[in-house]
C-alpha cells in the first residue's frame, strides 16, 4: 500500500455503523470523516505536522497531499515542518486503517469528528495538536458537557483520604450537572467516576488505548457503566495498546476537554502533573487539593501549589468558583479590630466600671469610650448598672 | 498628676536594674529610656499619634509636647492626627507608670529601646505603630536574631498533626541557628517553642500582657525555659493584663520581629490569620502549611493559600527558601517527554523487533527510530538480538 484509497464506496463500507445514517448518505461528509479516521490510524497523538496539514487543507486534500508530491502544496509546504520526515513516519502505517475500523465496527464504537454536533469544541484549543477525531463508546452527547466539565485526576496509588475527597467533590459537582472528566485509572480517577455515576451525573473517561479494550482490565465493569451513562473516548483507533506516550497525550485531552483541572492527589513525580501542565499551558484554571504534608500522595499537589501557581481547592464550592461560577458568600475580613474590641476588653462581667476607668483600661479617650458604650448598650453587649458599666453574664 | 516628671533623679531611681549601668551614668540616654518607658505605660499598643510624636520629636520632647501646648509643636502638629483627642486618652494613665516600673524592677525585667544594641530593628518597619520599647525577660540578644527569624504560629486548639509539623519545622530550623518566634500559647506556639528549646536553638516568645505574669498560667515552666535560653518580651508594661486588643497588636510584633511568618495550623476564623495579615501588610513572606481538607484546624491555612497568596510550605527547606536562603536542588522538569519514550514504548522485553516495526509502533520515521535506538543501546536501555531490538529484562 502506498496511498490511501479515498473512494465513496470504501468510505461507506468502512464507516458503516460508525457514523450516523445521514452521514452515509452525504458523500462529502462521508469522505471527510473517513479521511479523519485514517489520519487517526496513520499518526501518533499530537503529531503537529499532520494536524497542521489537516487544518490547512481539510482532511481529504491533506491525505492526498501527504502521499502525493510537495508541488501540490505550493507555498504552504514550508509552514508544515519537515513533511518528508513526517511522510516516512506515516507510511509504515498505511495498511493499519482497515483493521482498526473493523475492530471499531465490531465493538459498536462511534466516530465523532469536529464536523459532528457533539464534538467537544474545547479540544480545538489544542490547535495543530488536537485529535483528528474521537472514538467513542457510549453517548457522544456527554462529550460536549453543556453545564461545564471538570477534570478530576490524581494518583493511581491514592490514599483513603484522596479517594474520599475525589468521591465527595465528584458527587457534589455531578449532582449539579457538571461533567466529571477523568482517565478511568485506579485510585483518584476511579473514585471520581464512581461517585459521579452514583450521583446520577455525567462522566467521561478518556483512554490512552483503543476504547474497545478496557484498561485497566479490572475496570471492565466501571468502564461499561461509564459508557452506559456517559462516554468512554479515545483519539487512538480501536486495536491500539496504551503506551506511555499515548498516556501523556491522553492527559492533554483530559485537560483540554475540561473547563478546569483539579489534581486531588499526586506523588512528587506523578504523571498527573503532566495533565496539570497541559491545563496550565492551555490557560485553563488549575486547582490542587492539599493534604497532610506527611503524605507522599499529596506531595505533587503541594508542588503544584508552590511551583505552578495552582489554586488551593478544598470544597466543591471552591471547584465551582474555579470553573467561573459565582460563589454565594463574599470573603469577609478576618481581622476587623476596632474601638469596640478595646472597650469590651475593658469591661468586666463582675465589677461595674465608670467611663474614666474604662478609658484608662482601653487606652481610649473618655468621649470615645462613651460613644462606643452607647452602641454596645443598644445591642445589649454592655449594660449599665448602679456601679457602672459591665458585660452581661448571659 | 497632670504632667510626667522627667528629671534625671526620677529616671535613675525608676530605671535602676532595668537598664545597663552605662545608661544610668549617661543623663541623655537615661532620660530617653525613661521617656520611652513612660510612653509604653501611657498608650495602648499601636497608638499612631504617640508613635508619630515620638518619631518626630524624640521621646523626651514628645512627652513635654504631649502634655504642654500645641504651640510648642508649631507646624508639625497638623501631621499628628487629633492630638487633643489623644491627650484625653493618655491623661487617665499618667499615674500608672510608677507601678509598672516597680513591678518590672521586682521581676528583674530588662528595658530594651531602639537606642540599645540588641533592639530588633525589624520592628522599625512598623513605623508609627512600632513599640516604644520592649520589656524583656531573658537574654535581649535573642531579639536581634542574627541568623534570621521565623514566626511559627497557629491554633491553640491544634491537632496532633499540627503540633507534630510545628515541632519538626522548629527543630530543624532552630538547629541551623534560625530564631523561632511565637506567642507562647497552647498548641502550635507551644510545640514550636518546645522543639526549638530541645534542639538547643534560639527562641523568642512575644506576650500580650506583662512579661512577669506567665500567660497562659499553665506555661509558667515553658516561659521560664524560654527566658533561660532566649527571651520573653512584650511592649506592654509589667502589671498589664493581656486583652484581646493587646493580643491583636502583639501579633503584629510577632510578624514584624520575624523575617517571614508561617502559619502551621489555623481555623477558618483563627486569630492567627491576624498575624498573617500583619506579615502580608509588612511585605514579609507569608507561608502556610497545608493539611487535610477534612481538618477544621487547617481551614485557615487553606484560606491563606487561596485568598492571601500565602506560599505553600511543607518542609523546613521550603521555610528556609521563604526566608530567602538558597535551596540545594533546582526544580526539575516533571514531564519531559520525547522520542526516547516513544521508542521504548515500542520495544518488548520478549520479542525482538526490526526498525520498520518499531517505526510503525512508535509513529516515528525509520531513520528517527535508528538514531534513538543508537542512543538507547549506548546506555543499555535497548539491546540488539538476532531477532531484532528489545528491552533487556534486567
Amino acid at each position: 500500500v502506498t496511498t490511501p484509497t479515498l473512494t465513496v464506496a470504501a468510505a461507506a463500507r468502512e464507516l458503516a455503523g460508525l457514523v450516523p445514517e445521514s452521514v452515509l448518505r452525504d458523500e462529502t461528509a462521508l469522505l471527510d470523516r473517513y479521511a479523519r479516521a485514517l489520519w487517526s490510524t496513520l499518526t501518533e497523538p499530537g503529531d503537529g505536522v499532520a494536524g497542521g496539514l489537516v487544518q490547512l487543507l481539510g482532511p481529504v486534500p491533506a491525505l492526498e497531499a501527504a502521499f502525493g508530491s510537495d508541488t501540490a502544496l505550493g507555498p504552504l509546504a514550508h509552514d508544515l515542518g519537515d513533511l518528508e520526515k513526517a511522510r516516512r513516519r506515516w507510511r509504515p502505517r498505511l495498511a493499519d486503517g482497515g483493521h482498526a475500523l473493523a475492530v471499531a465496527r465490531q465493538a459498536r464504537v462511534e466516530l465523532v469528528t469536529p464536523l459532528d454536533q457533539w464534538w467537544p469544541h474545547r479540544l480545538d484549543d489544542l490547535g495543530r495538536h488536537a485529535p483528528h477525531c474521537l472514538w467513542v463508546r457510549g453517548d457522544p452527547r456527554a462529550l460536549s458537557a453543556p453545564a461545564g466539565a471538570i477534570a478530576l485526576v490524581g494518583a493511581r496509588a491514592a490514599s483513603f483520604y484522596g479517594e474520599q475527597i475525589a468521591g465527595q467533590l465528584a458527587a457534589e459537582l455531578a449532582a449539579t450537572g457538571i461533567t466529571i472528566v477523568s482517565g478511568g485509572a485506579y485510585g483518584i480517577d476511579s473514585a471520581a467516576h464512581h461517585a459521579a455515576l452514583q450521583a446520577g451525573g455525567p462522566t467521561v473517561a478518556l483512554m490512552a488505548g483503543g476504547v474497545e479494550r478496557p484498561y485497566p482490565a479490572g475496570h471492565r465493569d466501571l468502564l461499561d457503566r461509564i459508557a452506559g451513562r456517559g462516554a468512554v473516548a479515545s483519539e487512538v483507533p480501536c486495536g491500539s495498546t496504551p503506551t506511555k506516550w499515548r498516556f501523556l497525550q491522553r492527559n492533554r485531552n483530559i485537560a483540554a476537554l475540561a473547563d478546569a483541572t483539579v489534581v486531588v492527589e499526586a506523588g512528587w513525580r506523578s504523571g498527573t502533573l503532566n495533565t496539570a501542565g497541559h491545563a496550565a499551558s492551555l490557560g485553563r484554571p488549575l486547582g490542587a487539593v492539599p493534604g497532610p504534608v506527611t503524605s507522599a500522595t499529596s506531595a505533587g499537589c503541594h508542588r503544584l501549589l508552590r511551583e505552578y501557581d495552582a489554586r488551593c481547592v478544598t470544597t466543591s464550592a471552591e471547584v465551582r468558583e474555579l470553573l467561573g461560577f459565582e460563589t454565594g458568600s463574599p470573603c469577609e475580613d478576618a481581622s476587623r479590630t476596632d474601638d469596640r474590641t478595646r472597650v469590651l476588653d475593658a469591661l468586666s462581667t463582675r465589677a461595674g466600671r465608670d467611663d474614666a476607668d474604662i478609658a484608662r483600661r482601653s487606652g481610649l479617650a473618655v468621649d470615645e469610650v462613651q460613644a462606643v458604650l452607647g452602641l454596645l448598650s443598644l445591642d445589649g453587649t454592655a449594660v449599665r448598672s448602679d456601679t457602672g458599666w459591665r458585660r452581661p453574664t448571659h
